[in-house]
C-alpha cells in the first residue's frame, strides 16, 4: 500500500481501532502462487514486546496447505471508505476516493493445540456476548470442540511492518475540507458519514 | 479463496454485481514482494469474448513500478459480510461469517494513453452523474486532464480465473436458515441485512 506522507499514521490506538471494527480482513500469501482468504483476524497485545495478529481458516484451504511456519503473508483491514467528488470543491479538480487502512506484513507461526483453543474462545467470546442466548465455546462440548479443531489451521501473524493509512483530504484547504464534511453528513451510506467522522477527528 | 462446492457461483450476474457494487477492491500483486493497493476497478464488457477488469493506481505507487505486461496479479472484490452466531441454530455448532466476495486472477495489460483517458472519463461518469453540480472529465480541460494522466498508472486486468463465492448458510436446514434470515434483518447493520436479501434470493 502506497502512503504519502501526508496520509501515513503512525497512531497505534488508530491502528487498533481500524483493527478492531474491520476484523473480517484478507490474508494474502504468495508462496506457491498468490492466495488470499477473508478470515476472521484479532490483534493480541497479551506480551506489549510483541504483539501479533491471531487468525484461523479451514485445513481444507489450499493456503493452509502450503503455509509454514516463518512464511511471510500481508494482513489487509480496509476501513470506512467513500467517493470524493471533486464537484464539492470550489476550483477544478479530479474526484477521488476516502478511505483509512493498515496493512500488516509479518511472519507466519502456526498455532499449536492450545494456541488454537484460547483464539476460538476468545474470538467466539467477543461476538457472542452481545447475542441473546450466547453459545461460548466452554458451552459447546470437549468432544465437538476437539471434533472441529481438526478442522481449523490457526496462525499467528508476527508483524515485520505495519502501515497505517488515513486518506482523508489532508491535502484540501479549509472551505473545500468542510464541504466534504458537511456533503458526506447528509448521505445515506454508512460509510459516508463514518469517513465525515475520521476527518473530523484528525481536524481536532 | 477456498470454495467450497456448496458455496460456488458460476452465476456471471452475481459476479457483476458484486464487483459493481464493491468497485473500490484490492489489487494484489508478488512480482518483488506481496504487494497489495486499494483501487477502483470497473468491468470492461465492451468485448464480450474478451472481458476484463480496469483500473489505475499512482504512478507514484511503488507496486506501479514493479507491474509490467504480462504480469499475475489477483484482484479482490469483497461484498457483503456479517457475523452468524451459532446461537441462532436449535443446536449445538460453531459460529461463522458469510459474506459474497469475488476474486479474479489476471494477467497485466499496461493502457495506453487513449485507453487511460476514456477509463478515466468513463469511471468519473459513474461517480459523478447522481451529483448535484457533476465534474465530468471533459469539463476539466485538455491541459488539466493531460497533467493529471502522467501521474495515474492505468492498467487492465484479463482474468485468467474467476471465482464467485457466496457463503450464505446454504448447509443449514430449513428452520435455522429462516431464523439467521430474521435475526439478520432485525439488525441495525446494512451489511447484515444485505445479507439476509442475498439469503432469501438463494433460496428461490
Amino acid at each position: 500500500m502506497f502512503i504519502p506522507k501526508l496520509y501515513r499514521s503512525d497512531d497505534y490506538d488508530v491502528m487498533k481501532e481500524i483493527i478492531k471494527e474491520n476484523s473480517f480482513a484478507l490474508l494474502i500469501s504468495s508462496v506457491d502462487k498468490i492466495r488470499a482468504t477473508h478470515a476472521m483476524m484479532m490483534l493480541n497485545e497479551d506480551h506489549p514486546e510483541q504483539i501479533y495478529i491471531e487468525s484461523h481458516i479451514s485445513r481444507a484451504n489450499p493456503q493452509a496447505k502450503v503455509l509454514k511456519n516463518g512464511d511471510e503473508v500481508l494482513c489487509d483491514f480496509l476501513g470506512a471508505h467513500t467517493y470524493i467528488s471533486s464537484s464539492w470543491y470550489d476550483h477544478v479538480n479530479v474526484s477521488t476516493w476516502n478511505y483509512e487502512a493498515v496493512q500488516i506484513y509479518g511472519t507466519v507461526e502456526l498455532m499449536n493445540n492450545d494456541e488454537l483453543y484460547n483464539h476460538l474462545e476468545k474470538l467466539t467470546s467477543i461476538y457472542e456476548k452481545p447475542q441473546q442466548c450466547p453459545m461460548f465455546v466452554k458451552d459447546m462440548g470437549k468432544e465437538f470442540i476437539e471434533k472441529e479443531m481438526k478442522g481449523a489451521f490457526g496462525l499467528k501473524i508476527l508483524p515485520t511492518e505495519i502501515h497505517i493509512k488515513q486518506k482523508l483530504s489532508q491535502n484540501r484547504k479549509e472551505a473545500d475540507f468542510e464541504n466534504i464534511i458537511s456533503q458526506l453528513e447528509n448521505s445515506e451510506d454508512t460509510n459516508s458519514r463514518q469517513i465525515a467522522e475520521k476527518m473530523k477527528l484528525i481536524k481536532k
